[in-house]
C-alpha cells in the first residue's frame, strides 16, 4: 500500500523531474486533462509573441524566407517523427487530424482500386473517436466502400474474412486508454491484405511508436494533446516511403505542388510527403507546436523511452490508489491494467447507487474540477451495444509525465475519495449498505 | 499633376488617419504588400498573449467554454459577414482558402448532380489563383466534371454554350487587379443555370461586398490578406442559406456535426453553415485573425464604404504618378484604370530595354524592397497563351487604405523613378535613345 511519503519519495528520485518546469501550470490545479490539452511549455508566450511582434509586424512577407515559415511544417514534422520513428522527411505538421486523415484515407483507398481489389472493407473500432469514423463514412460513401465497426476484440476475426482493404485504428483508444499492440495488428492486416491508417492522437508524445517497425502504412495525429501545442494546434501526417510519392491526395492546394511558386494553371503534386499540404498554415499556431514538441525532445535521446517509463509508474500508481481506496465506493477501472495495453491515461467508471443517479460519473467530475483536480468526462454512446465499452459513462484521467508528479496522483486519488463519500451521503440505499459516516 | 504637397494635403484630410494608429508598421518601410500579408495591428500581440497565457495556460481545457473557443469561428465568422453583406450566421472563420473551396465546389457539383443536370463544367479563368484551379482539378477528376479555363472577357460567351454548371471566379485577379462586376457576372451565370463560388480573397476588408445583392452561391476568403490575420490566418467561407443546409460537404468533422458533444458514432451534419466547419481550429491563429477584422471594424459602421473610397483615391494617385513619372522609362499599368474595375492592387509591367534584360520586373523589385518600398514580383506562366494577362512579368503593389497614406504613394514612385533610372544606367540602347544622364 503506497503512501504519500512513498510518492514524495518517487517525486524526488524521478529522473524526469526537471521537465516539470519547462511548462506553465496553475498554481493548485492538478492538471489531468492533458489527454484532451495539454500545458502550456514555458517557452511559448515569448516564441509566440517574437512570431507576432518580430516576424509578422517588422519581417512582413519576407519572414517566409527569412524566418523560415515556408520551412516551417516539415522542420515541426521532423521532430515529431523522431517521436514515432519517422526519419527526417517523412512527416509534415499541418492541417487538423481529420483532415489529414481525409488525406490519407483517400490514398489509402486509391491504392486499393489501383490494385484492382475486391477489399472493400474499411474496418475500424466502435468506440473510435468519432471525428475518424465521420471521415470514413464521407469517403466510403463517395468511393464506394463501406465501413464496418467491430470490438477491438473482434479484429482479428474480422480481418480473417478476407474483405478488408484499409484497417483504420486510433492506437490508444480515446475513452478507455487502451492501446494496440500496433506490429501485431498491423501484421494481421498485412497478412489479410490490407493498409494500416493509425491515428497517434493519443500516442504521440505519450507511448514510444514505431511507424516504420510496427508495419504502418499512413499515420496522422494531433498537436494539441501530449505535444503540447496548444488549442487547435496543427496535426501531422506520416506516410511511408513506399506510398509517398504514388497517389494524389485529393485537397490538392499550392503548397503541396511540385513547383509552388511558378504559379502554374496545371497540379503537379510534390514527389515526396509535402503533396500532404494544402493551402497556407497558421504560423502563430505552428510555432507554438514547436515549442510543444521540443518540451518532450527536451528529455533527452531516448525522450519517448524515459517518457513512456514514468507514465507507467504513474498510471500504475494511479490504478494501485483507486482499487484500494475507492473500489467500496463503486469505482472501477476500465483501462487495462497491464501496462503494455494502455497508453497514458486511465478511465473509471462509477457504479451508480441508484438508478435516479445515472450521471453520477459526470458530477464527479465536476466535484474534481472544483476542487482542482482536471479529468474529464465522456458520455457512453445511447446507440452503442451494451457489451460495447463505447456504451460506458467514464471519467478519463490523463498522466502526462512530462509534468504530471506522484505527489499529484496521491492527492488526486485523495480528492477522488473525498468527492465520492460525499457523493455516497446522499444515497440512502448506499449509506445504509456501507454505513459511511 | 500631383506634388509632395498635395499628398500631404490629402493625408492631413483623410477622414481614416486615425486607424493607421492601430497598426505596427515598421519605420521607414512603405508596406505595399498587404494584398499578400496584412500588416500587425497594434492590439493583436497582446490579445495572443492573453488567450497564450490566461486562456490556455490558466485556464486550460475549460476554456472551450469559459474562453468562448468553442464559439470563436463563428463569432470571427459574424464580423467577417459584416465586410461582405452577409447576415449573422452565415460565415464561418476556419481551415484554409484552399480546404474551403474543395467543401464548397463539392457542394455545388453535389447540386449539379442533384437536380441531373448535364451541365457538368467548371467554368474558371485563366489567371485564377492557381491554387483554387488545383484544387478544381481535383474535384473535377473525382466527380466527372470538366474544367474550362477562359480569358475573363470570354466568360460571357462561354456561358451561352449551356454547359456550364459551376462559375468558379476570384473577385479581384491576384495578378492584375481587375475585379470582376459580380453582379453582372453572376447574374449571366444564374440564366446559363449555372451556380456561382466566389473566392474573395483580394476583395474582403479591400472593396465592398455584398454576397447576397450581388448573387453569389457560395464564397470563401482569406484571412491573412486584407482582413490583416497574421501568417497563415484561418480563411472563411459563405454559404447562401437556401444551400447551407442541402448537402453534406466531404470533410465531415466533429465540429461540423449536429451534436459534436454527444460523441455519436454515425455524422449527423449541423442543419445551417456549422456543418462547413471540420476538425479543432488554430485558436491563437484565429484569435489574431479575430483583433484583424476588428482593425477593420474600426472604421465604422460604413467601414467597408469609406476604406473603398479611400483606396480608390490612393489608387487613383498611384496610376497617376506612375504614368507621369514612369512611363518613359518603360513602366505600363497592366491594372483597369477605371476604379470599378479594379480592387485595391496597381500591377505594372516593365519593358525589357534588351532582350537579355528579361527578368527586369523581378530586379525593380529587389531594388525597390532594399530601399523599404515593398511591393511583390509575380512571373507570368510561361505556359500561358501570349495573349493571356496570366503570361505577364508583372509588379505587385497593394495599397491597403487602413493603414497607407498619401505621401506614402508618392514616395513610392519616387523610388520606383530612381530605381529605373539606375536600371536604364545599365542599358546603352536606353540611353541612346532617352538620353538619361
Amino acid at each position: 500500500m503506497m503512501t504519500l511519503e512513498d510518492c514524495q519519495a518517487l517525486d524526488h528520485n524521478d529522473a524526469l523531474r526537471a521537465l516539470r518546469e519547462q511548462f506553465d501550470l496553475p498554481v493548485g490545479v492538478i492538471y489531468l486533462d492533458g489527454n484532451s490539452l495539454g500545458a502550456l511549455p514555458s517557452r511559448t508566450a515569448a516564441r509566440v509573441q517574437e512570431v507576432v511582434k518580430s516576424e509578422w509586424g517588422c519581417g512582413l512577407i519576407e519572414s517566409w524566407n527569412k524566418a523560415g515559415w515556408f520551412d516551417l511544417p516539415n522542420r515541426i514534422g521532423d521532430k515529431i517523427g523522431q517521436l514515432i520513428g519517422a526519419r527526417s522527411g517523412e512527416v509534415v505538421a499541418t492541417d487538423s487530424t481529420s483532415i489529414n486523415l481525409y488525406k490519407v484515407l483517400h490514398a489509402a483507398m486509391s491504392m486499393c482500386r489501383d490494385k484492382a481489389s475486391t477489399q472493400r472493407v474499411v474496418l475500424s473500432e466502435r468506440s473510435n473517436f468519432p471525428t475518424d469514423l465521420y471521415i470514413a463514412q464521407s469517403l466510403c460513401q463517395q468511393l464506394g466502400f463501406d465501413l464496418v465497426l467491430v470490438e477491438a476484440q473482434e479484429i482479428d476475426t474480422r480481418l480473417a474474412v478476407g474483405d478488408v482493404g484499409i484497417l483504420m485504428l486510433t492506437h490508444v483508444n480515446y475513452r478507455t486508454g487502451a492501446m494496440h499492440d500496433m506490429k501485431h495488428v498491423s501484421d494481421a492486416a498485412h497478412r489479410a491484405g490490407a493498409y494500416t491508417v493509425w491515428d497517434l492522437a493519443h500516442s504521440a508524445g505519450a507511448v514510444p511508436v514505431d511507424v516504420h517497425g510496427d508495419g504502418a502504412d499512413y499515420a496522422v495525429g494531433c498537436g494539441y494533446k501530449y505535444l503540447n501545442g496548444g488549442p487547435g494546434a496543427p496535426a501531422f501526417v506520416w506516410v511511408h516511403p513506399d506510398h509517398a510519392s504514388r497517389f494524389w491526395q485529393p485537397l490538392s492546394g499550392w503548397w503541396g505542388h511540385a513547383h509552388p511558386f511558378q504559379f502554374e494553371t496545371a497540379y503537379q503534386p510534390a514527389p515526396n510527403t509535402q503533396r500532404y499540404l494544402c493551402g497556407t498554415q497558421p504560423m502563430l499556431s505552428l510555432a507554438a507546436l514547436e515549442c510543444g514538441v521540443d518540451s518532450l525532445l527536451a528529455a533527452g535521446p531516448q525522450a519517448m523511452q524515459a517518457l513512456r517509463e514514468k507514465s507507467i509508474q504513474l498510471t500504475d500508481l494511479f490504478i494501485h490508489l483507486v482499487k484500494h481506496h475507492c473500489t467500496e465506493l463503486g469505482v472501477a477501472v476500465v483501462t487495462p491494467q497491464e501496462p503494455a495495453q494502455r497508453g497514458s491515461q486511465v478511465s473509471l467508471t462509477h457504479t451508480a447507487a441508484s438508478p435516479s443517479d445515472v450521471p453520477s460519473a459526470y458530477a464527479i467530475v465536476q466535484a474534481l474540477i472544483a476542487r482542482g483536480v482536471i479529468g474529464d468526462y465522456r458520455a457512453g454512446d445511447p446507440q452503442a451495444p451494451a457489451h460495447s465499452s463505447a456504451a460506458q459513462n467514464l471519467m478519463r484521467f490523463g498522466f502526462t509525465p512530462a509534468y504530471i508528479g506522484f505527489v499529484d496522483v496521491w492527492h488526486a486519488v485523495a480528492h477522488l475519495r473525498e468527492v465520492l463519500v460525499k457523493e455516497a451521503w446522499k444515497h440512502s440505499n448506499f449509506m445504509q449498505r456501507h454505513a459511511v459516516t
